[in-house]
């Protein structure tokens, strides 16, 4: 499989790298903790118009990354992890609006995280990262878009973390944000998110090949930790309906039991193919760095309430979520449309049937298309953003 | 604490053994494998009426034992596991009926299981056990009754696995079971159930202290795993919302976020325990060998129905559900009664409104008590069932 290239793709695209926060001017995280200089990996697509004022941040889920559109080579198998929502036409119109998109910090895929070189000690951070939260995460792309010359976002948008990051813009930066777009989200990880993040950690700590996180200099990752906690990911990322349909109690290449413990059902085999192709691509120690920052998310922290914490929200919103997604069900994205309103903040709430779950953000394209390409359409309108030239 | 021994108590009960399937009149197995001799570990409450038509097979889920009621010895912490159900007066009424409780094939608490001694070589079985099946626990008990020449039950109740083993009671000893009182369960396990246990699973079998089942002569078992699995499991045990109102988002002896991977969310702190607790009384090859019986059970397996399944059912049918249980949701219970009623089995379905999740089958008691003892005593007085002298 090769990369398909057509009118709606953004194209051959390159992640860039900007170097941030040198010191002595570090970021200041949550946890007190000051940390610099962090590299950023950033991809853009489509243009930025005269004013600057057609830019929309893109904030990546969990396992995502800065590349979330177009093709990296021609040989690809696979386009950026939004590619059906960004590009000409689409959903985020790259003809008319600057998309960006950035590595969390903590990530793997090009940003600062822990199996970065601490420049200190000239060895992998390992556990000795800061732990980050997701407002460290907004801060880090704030500080890329002052670099970029960008001082106001016609939108900020993603799914499930994503969405926490997009709720914390509209929060923390209220003046830069002219709407937002969470989707498949919450304003406060659940108790059962929090469990479920809890049993992957301990999957991964629990290898011996993590060895206290320091695995790096063995090339021999804690591979098998690593794709457990990808394996309970996906249950989480799928309804029952949606497994039900998928594989249901199918055998893979057998026709009967084998009254062994061998891989049998087709369940089966593909959480052991998603936890084990996970492994070559992801960082077991970003994966606690990330979900630790997911499990702190709480907007209603330090606050009598989610009213309270949207308190200073200016922007527009819409708010998407899924009938059967049940790691963030929709009775999470309606508490955040009810706070929002008692802000008289302008919302619109978005729940789409589909069987699909938590994945639902990425694969129910077609009604999101129209969504939030007519949801941008009336923003730019109202701020009378041009169009590049 | 102390044992509570009051006029609802069966009192100090102790565990019986009884050695079946001597050679050469091995188990034949849904496998085609042979297994004997086998040791079933067994308790009985409430005495045996004079014919002998007053006995109650009840059948443990995942995690049980034979001990479904009363204590072993007054210091014990804990009586058996189904105690709020099973004594005078209460739901199985002990002065009533003849209960009877034995440990499944395959387990680790009395009965033959992975963790026996193979008497051909003189060392456990270890993963040269046989897989077994749901059927295969029920053939054990079948000869159990036997042993104890009881030839019909008055009926067979159990919740969760213990409600799988009653459907297949029902259906291959159709001549046998009176009534039959399904709980929390399901006719198949779902390929979101089966999820879950491919990961469990795995965290035990990736955990190299398992050594490829052979690790009962290093006195270090694969607890890690079998903590992970354990974890894994009480999540599904849980309701989204009893999960948020027993931890929400609670810290564990901290006043804030400590921005570090110890332990500090009430949640956490809960399934860390609840594993750990979970591996200095269950064999980690036990939990492998019970979960892939329950994977395996799916009573539509080579018919073209469940309605089919059902044919020969001549018992009848109380069928409780929980609202919240998510592992085995009440469709899947709904999907029983349509199949009964199908074959015109008497059956009544109760779907209890509970938000305490698949746990609910051991909390929620007082409605149960009612349903059940009603539901028993009706059968009762249809077959002129006596009381015990």
């Amino acid at each position: 499989m090769a990369a398909i290239i057509d009118e709606h793709s953004v194209g051959i695209v390159e992640t860039k790298y900007v170097t941030l926060f040198e010191p002595p001017n570090e970021l200041r995280l949550d946890s007190g903790e000051r940390l610099g200089p962090i590299t950023v990996a950033y991809e853009t697509y489509g243009k930025l118009n005269k004013d600057r004022s057609n830019a929309i941040l893109l904030c990546h889920a969990l396992s995502g990354d800065a590349h979330a559109a177009g093709w990296h080579s021609p040989h690809d198998a696979k386009p950026g992890w939004w590619d059906v929502m960004v590009g000409p036409g689409k959903g985020f119109d790259t003809s008319k609006y600057f998309c960006i998109c950035s590595n969390v910090i903590g990530g793997c895929m090009g940003t600062t995280g822990p199996s970065s070189i601490n420049p200190r000690t000239g060895r992998p951070y390992g556990l000795s990262f800061p732990v980050v939260t997701i407002a460290d995460m907004v801060r880090v792309q704030r500080e890329l878009l002052r670099y970029l010359g960008i001082e106001t976002l016609l939108s900020v948008s993603g799914g499930s973390m994503g969405g926490m990051q997009v709720l914390q813009w509209a929060v923390d930066y209220p003046d830069m944000v002219r709407s937002a777009i969470p989707i498949a989200t919450a304003a406060q990880q659940s108790a059962q998110g929090i469990a479920f993040d809890v049993v992957g950690r301990r999957a991964i700590m629990s290898d011996p090949k993590w060895r206290g996180g320091n695995y790096y200099a063995f090339n021999d990752p804690p591979v098998d930790g690593l794709a457990l906690a990808r394996m309970v990911g996906h249950i989480t990322y799928l309804s029952e309906a949606s497994m039900r349909r998928k594989f249901g109690r199918r055998l893979q290449d057998r026709e009967r039991y084998g009254y062994d413990f061998a891989t049998e059902f087709q369940v089966e085999s593909y959480l052991y193919y998603q936890g084990d192709k996970f492994t070559q691509r992801f960082d077991a120690n970003s994966y606690l760095y990330i979900t630790k920052a997911i499990d702190y998310f709480d907007l209603t922290n330090g606050k009598r309430s989610l009213a309270e914490a949207f308190r200073n929200v200016r922007a527009k919103f819409l708010v998407i979520a899924f009938s059967s997604d049940w790691l963030y069900p929709p009775a999470q994205s309606r508490e955040i449309v009810a706070a929002l309103k008692a802000n008289n903040v302008d919302v619109s709430y978005c729940e789409i049937e589909s069987d699909y779950g938590h994945d639902a953000f990425l694969l129910e394209v077609e009604e999101q298309r129209k969504l939030i390409s007519n949801f941008l359409a009336a923003v730019a309108r109202e701020f009378n953003v041009s169009e590049p030239e």
